[in-house]
């Protein structure tokens, strides 16, 4: 129960940045279902913008207000957590399969607050990086990133036959590039592959990342 | 009939680079209509992949053997036309709504072919360059372009209420940037833009343009 508790710190330090009257951009996984509820209870005239189908079901039965980008183009506040993120606050995110909106929602809003615990920290990402891939683009896609000497794996599904499909209907490759020496470098090229449609590396997108530490401790990165 | 004429002069200077055995991708529109015709009458061992859905039906009944990029990552030659090319060869492609994919069999293709009339040849790109936006990110993507001075235009439907819903389930917008000054640099910007799946910007991409200028005379441009 020390890791859940950590997480409700994390998710409590993050939620403490939301004003009255903000619009907020949600992200997707269990910190951020702590963050919903944290929001929940002390809702002072909140909207909110859930990035995934899960998000979206858990702020319905929260009972907060919706909105979408069509109607608010800038979110106040961007809410979120990581799978793993380094001392120059680059993280990999798409655990959940939800990072093509949560990188969306997170470029269009004014501030990105990230919290999760310090289990999450390393050094230099080297999880594999969840690629949102076009279903058509599969095979192409695949066979340029075994020449690139990386090893994709196509997301099988727990619950239904075959592959993973996301919100958008697209299918993740996670992809091991071993330790990411530049994540920039990487992010910014597989934005140049077409049927790539979103990758998980968020560069440059944290304006805080909040760290529980364990025992209620939480403190910038 | 004349630009029929021209067009059909065009499909069948593409054509002729098809040779026995081939794995050929097939773009999209009028002018890959008459390709697949002209396909379909030599076919001698040649498989397709169709990059939409028209084009699929296209080389169903014209009875061509069908495969796809998981099976064959690397097609040996790519054909297709385009709706505004310069004199470097940079196109704008998307008014059927099928560049997202188009794009992606383009690059994993061997050698490509684009071929059309002389109508289409101007000294600079200007016309809208068509944009595949994820539902999602609409709002946000056109508050961006608004921003920097561009004027965007969600494609309406004419046979349903409401936009245009690609072969990927995503929304197209027409973006007019006035004259394009320098393609590649547009292309890597849209790239950038989270949401913004693909766009209409072909750059770097052609291996032959050929043009049809009428009375039977195609000449490469």
């Amino acid at each position: 129960m020390t890791k859940m508790n950590d997480k409700r710190e994390a998710a409590r330090a993050a939620a403490a940045y939301v004003e009255e009257g903000m619009v907020v951009g949600l992200g997707s996984g269990s910190t951020v279902s702590l963050m919903i509820a944290e929001i929940a209870g002390k809702a002072k005239n909140i909207t909110v913008i859930p990035a995934s189908s899960q998000t979206y079901l858990e702020c319905v039965n929260a009972g907060l207000t919706l909105t979408t980008l069509d109607r608010h183009p800038q979110p106040d506040i961007y809410l979120d957590s990581f799978d793993q993120v380094d001392r120059a606050r680059n993280m990999i995110k798409g655990g959940g399969a939800a990072l093509m909106r949560e990188k969306v929602l997170a470029t269009a809003s004014r501030k990105r607050i990230f919290a999760g615990t310090y289990s999450k920290v390393v050094d230099r990402l080297n999880r594999p990086v969840p690629l949102e891939v076009l279903p058509f683009a599969l095979g192409y896609v695949v066979s340029l990133l075994r020449e690139k000497q990386a090893s994709p794996r196509l997301r099988d599904s727990d619950a239904k036959n075959g592959p993973t499909v996301t919100d958008n209907g697209n299918y993740i490759l996670d992809v091991d590039f071993g330790e990411i020496e530049e994540p920039s470098v990487l992010e910014a090229w597989l934005r140049k592959v077409p049927g790539v449609l979103e990758n998980g590396l968020f560069v440059g997108l944290a304006d805080r990342v909040l760290i529980a530490y364990g025992g209620g401790f939480v403190e910038e990165l």
